[in-house]
């Protein structure tokens, strides 16, 4: 292999054991018979394995920093090379014992956690999390960090963001949300109550089709299906799938798992086909595949224009569970802000503060300031303090997430990250296109998607998050957006 | 790699990545977005390519000579072995430009042949399959034979058997057969009009489902969906899959693909999870394996008996269409002969002289004695000779396979040496168990699954088709068996 083209076909071929690899675990996770795991386990594992294979392969190694080196190259095409020898890089740096040692702690960490959650017995999972985060400890050291260990983790989901980045974050955040969201709970309670009635499945799921519908997600280059907990998976551009989940005792929980998985799967439809399997036809992170779920979730799905249209709708589907809701009351109830124990159900602004809590322990347990042993008891703390929540029992405290047990640390602060661009984004889009709310409001957002498409998508990697930024806002990422956002927006509808 | 334990891993390895392909299949036949096609078609072909140089890996290789001569394993070692030995050397004897030219062979015939199919002209696909024929012909010369050319091709369907033994079996089918359809044609038909009648989807699904749970086809390890072609897959004895078609204006469709479908899918469940991934782990043959789904489809399900009990319950699904029908009515219509064009439409006798013409023409076209020029003539002249059929259109006659298209020679006589083994197997069991009938009737059919698995299921290809024959029924295949189950059936039925 010396050419560029030997890099296209030998990048493809990793791609295309990828996505396979993806292909099981949506079915997996969807369609899979219950006896089928055992074996499902062990296909992925093995498709895993050729994966690291090839992608460790010396050959391979060498016609990149070949390439590396080729003038000849256009922008396109080095960056493609910079991202994949970044890649093969940090994937050389993982000797078998490593993986192997990961794979079986998380294997068993999961097992315990799933226990002790039920169980309500964080003891049970404490002596496999302590081992994740040594080994995850060890990560750092073998990736190497510029300043804080905590830099090599988060550098696997967000690029070159930093902890000390992260921290500025946070301070805002906590500066800002802290004392807003008080004022919040001291105005008065929004009545959501409406949205615990019974509201018929087959209903629910025909409605969530009308609003991926209504957001130009491409049903021939996608599907959405059950699962227990919804997720958007992709096997190329022109297979980019959603899952949802459906509460007939809830209605929100199936709306906001539509338009979200439905943002990040447009993301995924927008990438371009001839990009398939390069760095330019991937994600360039998950803050910026976060921030295209949370800008339709939460700045068009949460916006008074996009009930105005979506919510005639609705009604047809539910007139009598809705009678007496006027489109005004679902929009303040699809906003309603209260500090609660759950994290996947809290609102958009309480929301970040369930991640400041997630962050610095994460960062603690990195650098060792905080013990593993003493987490249920610093959890409970930070509820107390950042969130004014009495924690009753671990199970819906520091055992309510699946991540640690994932053995992933660093990937939270994505979440927030996510919403901060989400924010930023689309207020730039707003400024390029006055009417964006007034078309919202009329059902159509072909517009948006076109400019996200335009903007966003179709680039795949081909600039860092940072510059990416940059290049359609003007600035860097700056929390700022987040926060008019937010004051514009809850000031009216509580009347602060 | 050097011992037997070496083989199991490399072994199963391969198999994960085969069974990872499977998947991609099912994914592709049941629920991918239409846009889905060119990517999926990619990732396939990359997974073959890694299964294929695993497959034929040198050291991989080197290993099986090795434990060939080792005289420490046991029966089932040695016998795993021999097989995956077979396979190597036969895999090593295809080079990368056969495979290539193969591939791209089968994608344009495959085009080629919808499109004369559509506008039912054959000489749109002539060329091609002119080309698959002489590369057919150079592959018989390449793998080798006794014999018969046409013996090269039949080995990779049903190893072992000879063209010298279908040419017998097909004699005695043609002697028996063309003068019993043709005293059965004489009789008074039956009438299965009400087959004909609407039938919502939605319960003929459900009645399907009733079906395979009456056969004891396992959900925990398997499942339905629909596809444009049903057919029976598997990624492991604990997840093995089933789809059907449902046509509202004819009943029969569902029933007898579900019940076909299901026969498969009952042996790849009743492989052994220790087994996986080995050659005991796997059918026999594509022989062995129809004559489980012919088994279940003819012996058990086009029976009295069968009838006796699941009649009832279709009867509650559709009172309205079926209240002029009697049990007796319904067991004759399910059982119907009349010579028919097409050959999946076929009833259970008929359906040997369409596989019989295909036999004959296959094994012309490879040793050369039919040109494919004159396959339309051949095929016409021969429906009137044997079915008494005039074929309207080469759509309809020669077009109507897809087999050809996809490059599959030797494969047709694999449907029919099912049925006869079929016959042969349900005679022993009904020898070893008077009351199987019986059971049945009171829609029982546990005994016959037990049998089953322990005659034939649970030994995978430990013994040969032609070996297991002779263990579980004392001799080698005969036709007497289904010439006898045929004549005791028909001549009462249709008063002959």
């Amino acid at each position: 292999m010396n050419k560029y083209s030997d890099y296209l076909d030998y990048c493809k071929k990793i791609h295309d054991i990828n996505m396979s690899i993806a292909v099981l675990n949506w079915d997996l996770e969807t369609k899979m018979p219950k006896n089928g795991h055992k074996f499902r386990a062990q296909q992925i594992s093995t498709l895993r394995k050729v994966s690291h294979e090839l992608s460790t392969n010396k050959s391979y190694g060498d016609l990149l920093n070949k390439l590396k080196n080729n003038n000849a190259l256009d922008f396109d095409q080095s960056r493609n090379i910079d991202v994949s020898l970044k890649k093969y890089n940090k994937t050389l740096k993982y000797d078998a014992n490593f993986i192997e040692k990961e794979s079986n702690l998380i294997s068993e960490a999961f097992v315990k956690w799933r226990l002790a959650k039920e169980k309500n017995d964080f003891s049970i999972f404490e002596k496999s999390l302590e081992q994740l985060i040594q080994l995850r400890i060890k990560e750092c050291e073998i990736l190497g960090y510029k300043n804080h260990p905590y830099d090599a983790l988060l550098d696997q989901y967000e690029p070159d963001l930093t902890t000390n980045e992260v921290d500025k974050i946070f301070q805002e955040i906590k500066d800002f949300l802290i004392p807003f969201i008080k004022k919040i709970s001291n105005a008065k309670e929004i009545d959501d109550s409406f949205f615990y009635q019974y509201y018929n499945q087959k209903k629910q799921w025909d409605f969530g089709i009308d609003l991926l519908k209504g957001m130009d997600y491409d049903f021939n280059s996608g599907r959405q299906d059950l699962s227990a907990h919804p997720f958007s998976t992709h096997f190329s551009n022109e297979d980019a799938r959603v899952t949802t989940r459906i509460d007939e005792n809830n209605l929100s929980e199936m709306i906001w798992s539509c338009i979200h998985e439905g943002g990040h799967a447009l993301y995924e439809q927008g990438l371009l086909s001839k990009n398939y399997g390069l760095p330019l036809g991937e994600s360039i992170s998950l803050g910026i595949h976060e921030s295209q779920s949370r800008l339709w979730e939460n700045n068009v799905g949460r916006s008074i224009e996009y009930w105005k249209y979506n919510y005639n709708k609705l009604k047809k589907y539910f007139e009598k569970q809705l009678i007496n809701v006027s489109v005004n009351d679902f929009y303040k109830a699809c906003n309603k802000v209260k500090p609660s124990l759950i994290r996947t159900n809290a609102d958009e602004l309480t929301y970040h503060l369930h991640i400041l809590i997630r962050y610095e322990i994460e960062k603690g347990l990195i650098e060792s300031s905080i013990k593993v042993q003493d987490l249920p008891e610093i959890w409970n703390k930070k509820y107390q303090e950042y969130l004014g929540i009495t924690v009753p029992s671990d199970s819906m405290g520091v055992l309510q997430d699946i991540h640690w047990s994932h053995g992933s640390f660093g990937y939270f602060p994505t979440y927030t990250i996510g919403s901060l661009y989400a924010a930023q984004f689309f207020t730039q889009a707003l400024y390029e296109n006055e009417k964006l709310y007034d078309e919202i409001s009329k059902g159509k957002s072909k517009n948006l998607l076109k400019w996200l498409r335009e903007k966003i998508h179709k680039h795949g990697k081909k600039y860092s998050a940072q510059d990416l930024c940059i290049k359609v806002t003007g600035e860097k990422l700056n929390f700022n957006f987040f926060k008019k956002y937010a004051i514009n927006k809850y000031t009216s509808m509580y009347d602060l």
